[in-house]
């Protein structure tokens, strides 16, 4: 076994009897297998290299050559101007497409959930990859693979890539890791636009007059002196009708020129896409140019930024245009709403937006596609990537094809976002889950020592114990409960380690079938990539033509704390729920409002079903703490934080960063993995 | 005259008797004459459209479909696998082509620098862009446009766009002037990754022992114990030659595990590309989880950064990683120089720039080809595109052929900066000198009223005034006595404006010629495009003719303060300066810690030759404050600050971006200009 390979390269299914690795011991029978000529892909030239000494998901990554993107966007049925290229092997993807094929019938929609993780993470992105490349590669099924892009935080920070890993990952997985297409980047270009805008805004109403407001905000240009459209839109807003600035009121001009921003109430916070934990506390505005006015602030990881969930929910430029105007902001003294549009920012926001609106075409280990595109986090945001890769990716797979996407965290994180807000959005009703789960966590959840990143792991985890398995199979059970609850097929995959015994495996999808679900499959596709799949394959294929009601969770029209409550009680098994003073009026503000109505996208730890981390199995009889609840009114969410939840990550004392290098000659990225 | 149209449509030079315009009254002759063939060009298709009520800068842009840049790249000799193409209109080219074209003579080097300026901009890029035009579409000469990329600062402020103007344009503007391909952005995350490092090590040294931060600096990892790479480097430069983690003293421990920054030296400065004047000073680290460290700091305009100063300088990826290593960002308790090396952080920042390191391939309005790479400010930085899109440039033109780059602002603070700092970086020897003047600037100089940007001009502006172009001859004098001290000849562009009379033009060029310019030409670039350019070009290449005895102006090996100043007293025509006793510690201190030998980069307002920006004309008899003194170790520079220079700009009450918008169905930009 080489360095970096760390799962069973002899796992249970006899269809994978060896892994790449196995070159090591001069046996290339496996390789050759691998390389199966899937429907969309023909590759010339088939590069695998030789592994001898490495073998880390970067070094696996660039052992491939990646075809040429235009080849693969050409494969898939893309016209030549429905693609944007962006080097050898990115693409974006012209919105223009789901016009031309809009009488097509859609894929089935399969989403990748997991149980309740351990800090490591239980693979579901490989599953995810791991699965396009046995349907695609190995079975002759269309499909998509939908992913979110990774934040560039957590890649230098604690995490590494977020690729998958192995034998199914997107490859190059040092694009996919890093820059990408930009998307990340326009969003926090436009983000931070707007917060500038605001207290630049307050600056200048604080020190000038009414009238000075209004001649520089409306000047005379070439002797003509005239509103801008966002302006006019604005007086319409205001009940104003006139259209010439001489024609005002005193009283229209002070109504018209002063948002009157209360800055107490500012939840509009700047974002950089970096683990810079000084940011978490700020104080701005304390140069003698800002005249006294300084606030309390802070920065939030780029990805925790509205504009990234409405990247991951709109469906089409007008919407997303409209999204970004709606943007809640501040409240103005009356307690009234200020938003984007009332700062005459929505324009710009939408040309800053124009390109990452565009899904990004990339590919697997295996030569099959992959849409990356749009990247909020799970735990303090909706955690699924965007419905309009995962629409254009359904009409590009065909009726009988595949479309698989991914739900930040466990099921009962992510997938009740993917179906309650994400579904509500899209209008798109998913034909199978797959819950991701690993023995590791089970055992975790039975009762095991602690799982610390970084750590080795205690014995336990590497030694067979059918009893901490058996004991922690309620989690397993209890996130099937929850896909159940939405009227959905679900398959277990069980993501197969090299420690996990037959004995251990088999308990799981014993377990797990009398749990409820359709099937239960133990997954080798990091050591052995699609074909390591297959059997999982096969079932997920079996689910989507089984019968399927899916339904929400709650109707929109309930209160927003019955909303939670629902959520609360019937998902996390909460007892009840507790709002702090401060919750309870932003709900009653909220209310009053006039955004009563939206779903409810719960900030809450993804390390336990409850609120408390190290709470794991299944906890019960707590009452959920609602400390704060806030509002994004653009992307179409109530926000509740469940306790404390940090939105910017940290540094650790040994970042990813010592060990990423580039080869100034080869230009090659080391360390990434 | 359309809207948008502020120039001269009917100059003094024949040639150019009708423009674009000229369509309005029905005439398309110029239309005809204008798309003449290029050596490199070939349009199948000219697709000029009807301009009957609109001629902004962008509606110019986009009624001109650019060629698609592979094409381009074809045309100007560079092979398939040497670009990387970003959509339709942008493609990066790699840097292996300098090792192709080793042996092919460079092509003559043009700079394009100015008169000092009035706020609103005297017009050398639509210079830059008109000459090169006038060169290959209508003197059919290989020529190539090095520019500096934009910073969406400004763009979204008060500035607009920076692609040139009117009929001299680089092509999609909007490309252009937004995210372009992340050149920036990938500067802001490097800048960004450093800044939160220097934070989180300093509360990790706080918060652990000695023993503590060695377990987690080199964890053991599946049973084995190592230094990374970049940790191996430190303990050489730490005098520590072991390499085995178990054998460390616990004097070496301490020594390799505590840089001891102190935080009241910290220089390195967080940026964002975002006029967010509340970032200007700000208190960080005020959260509990951050110990009470907390500390005053800045946010700078991401094009402040060292790392764009980096870019712009580098000459390969080598260089470029050798010179983020070395970036300075504090003293350790000892006074000793903390580097981003010292922080591990080396490879993790070549890795974010390694595409930014290739320039960026656009073209004109004309179909002739134009770089776009690195864009520091010319007042904070030194204000110059890169040296490696120049250096690629000048092999791809030939011999017979001109590369035209740009320095910002006046010859004083850009040009003296080309010169004596990206001159000594590239090695290049530059041809000939383009200075820009305007009769507007000149009258400013010769004591016209104050002209603002979004006031109205005076009447002196837009009348004849011989008296105060001939006062105001004297900046232009000294700006080409400046040029001369370098040696190089120098041809003055009159930049003409519809409101010049023809006798201001001739004075204008005639005084130029009397004060030792080589020529002096009008240009009507804006309105006619590059054939409004064509006897500048000619002038131009009659002076990279003449003999060049170029030279820098000062010896590296003199104490800093003499270059300050050689630079002061010679450039700004000051009669001394005078340091404050921070600005002399900061000498001490660096020449002390071995920096001595570094070029000098002002940084002065580009308003006036002096400090003081409302003294115009020639200023003399001042006395140059340095309030204090700055290093770019990485970059190659002492950087002293002359008075107060703000390195974030804000944004106006009435910021570009309430025009900016988006047509969501045509995806259009509007607004941007």
């Amino acid at each position: 076994m080489k360095k970096g390979c760390r799962y069973n390269c002899v796992p249970t299914t006899s269809t994978t009897t060896g892994c790449l690795c196995a070159c090591l011991s001069g046996c290339s029978q496996p390789l050759l297998e691998l390389v199966q000529q899937a429907p969309w892909i023909s590759w010339p030239k088939i590069s695998w290299l030789l592994f001898v000494f490495f073998s880390s998901d970067i070094e696996i990554s660039r052992a491939q050559s990646p075809k040429a993107v235009d080849v693969l966007a050409k494969e898939i049925g893309l016209l030549t101007d429905e693609i944007e290229i962006y080097g050898q092997t990115k693409a974006k993807v012209r919105l223009s497409l789901l016009e031309r094929l809009k009488d097509q019938p859609d894929g089935k929609y399969v989403l990748v959930a997991g149980i309740t993780p351990t800090p490591l993470g239980e693979g579901k992105s490989t599953v995810t990859i791991g699965l396009v490349q046995a349907l695609t590669a190995h079975l002759n099924i269309n499909s998509f693979a939908c992913l979110r892009q990774p934040s560039q935080g957590p890649t230098f920070g604690v995490k590494g890539g977020a690729a998958g890993g192995g034998y199914a990952q997107v490859i190059p997985m040092e694009e996919f890791n890093l820059h990408l297409t930009g998307d990340i980047h326009a969003i926090t270009a436009a983000n931070n636009l707007l917060a500038a805008a605001i207290d630049a805004r307050i600056l200048h109403e604080n020190t000038q007059s009414d009238k000075s407001l209004y001649n520089r905000l409306v000047p005379v240009v070439n002797g003509v002196r005239g509103f801008s459209a966002i302006q006019l839109a604005r007086l319409r807003r205001l009940g104003i009708s006139k259209t010439d600035p001489e024609t005002l009121t005193e009283e229209e001009i002070s109504k018209f020129v002063r948002l009157d921003i209360d800055p107490s109430t500012i939840t509009w916070q700047r974002v950089v896409d970096t683990n810079d934990r000084f940011l978490r506390k700020i104080t701005v505005g304390q140069a003698n140019t800002e005249k006294g006015l300084v606030r309390q602030a802070q920065f939030d990881i780029a990805v925790a930024s509205e504009i990234m969930a409405i990247l991951a929910l709109t469906t089409s430029l007008q919407d997303m245009k409209e999204r970004l105007g709606k943007m809640v902001v501040a409240n103005d003294k009356k307690g009234e709403p200020v938003t984007a549009e009332d700062l005459g920012v929505t324009g710009a926001l939408a040309v800053l937006m124009k390109d990452a609106i565009k899904p990004t075409l990339m590919q697997t280990l295996e030569g099959t596609p992959v849409f990356v595109h749009a990247g909020p986090f799970a735990n303090i945001a909706h955690g699924n990537s965007s419905v309009l890769a995962d629409k254009i990716a359904l009409k590009l797979v065909g009726e009988k094809g595949f479309v698989v996407t991914e739900a930040g965290f466990g099921a009962d994180i992510g997938m009740e976002k993917f179906f309650n807000i994400k579904c509500r959005a899209s209008g798109l009703v998913p034909s199978v889950v797959v819950l991701v789960a690993t023995v590791r966590a089970l055992k975790m959840h039975g009762g095991g020592p602690n799982v610390t990143a970084g750590a080795p792991l205690k014995k336990e985890y590497t030694e067979e114990n059918l009893q901490l398995v058996a004991d922690g199979c309620c989690n397993l059970q209890k996130q099937i409960q929850i896909t159940q609850l939405f009227g959905v097929p679900v398959v277990v995959a069980l993501n197969v380690f090299k420690t996990d015994s037959p004995a251990e495996v088999d308990l799981v999808c014993k377990i797990a079938k009398e749990s409820g679900a359709f099937d239960a499959v133990p997954c080798n596709h990091w050591s052995a990539g699609g074909r390591g799949a297959v059997k999982l394959a096969q079932a997920v294929e079996k689910a989507a033509n089984q019968k399927n009601s899916f339904k929400y969770l709650y109707n929109l029209e309930l209160p927003i704390v019955e909303k939670i409550r629902i959520i609360a009680q019937k998902v996390y098994g909460a007892q009840d729920v507790e709002l702090s003073p401060i919750a309870q009026s932003q709900v009653d503000r909220y209310t009053r409002q006039g955004f009563g109505n939206l779903p409810i996208c719960m900030a809450k730890t993804h390390l336990s079903l409850s609120h408390q981390p190290e709470r794991k199995g299944v906890p019960t009889g707590f009452i959920l703490p609602i400390s704060d609840v806030r509002a994004s009114i653009g992307a179409g969410f109530i926000y509740p934080l469940v306790g404390t939840m940090s939105t910017m990550p940290g540094l650790p004392t040994r970042p990813c960063f010592y060990d990423i290098d580039l080869d100034p000659i080869t230009e090659q990225v080391k360390g990434l993995f």
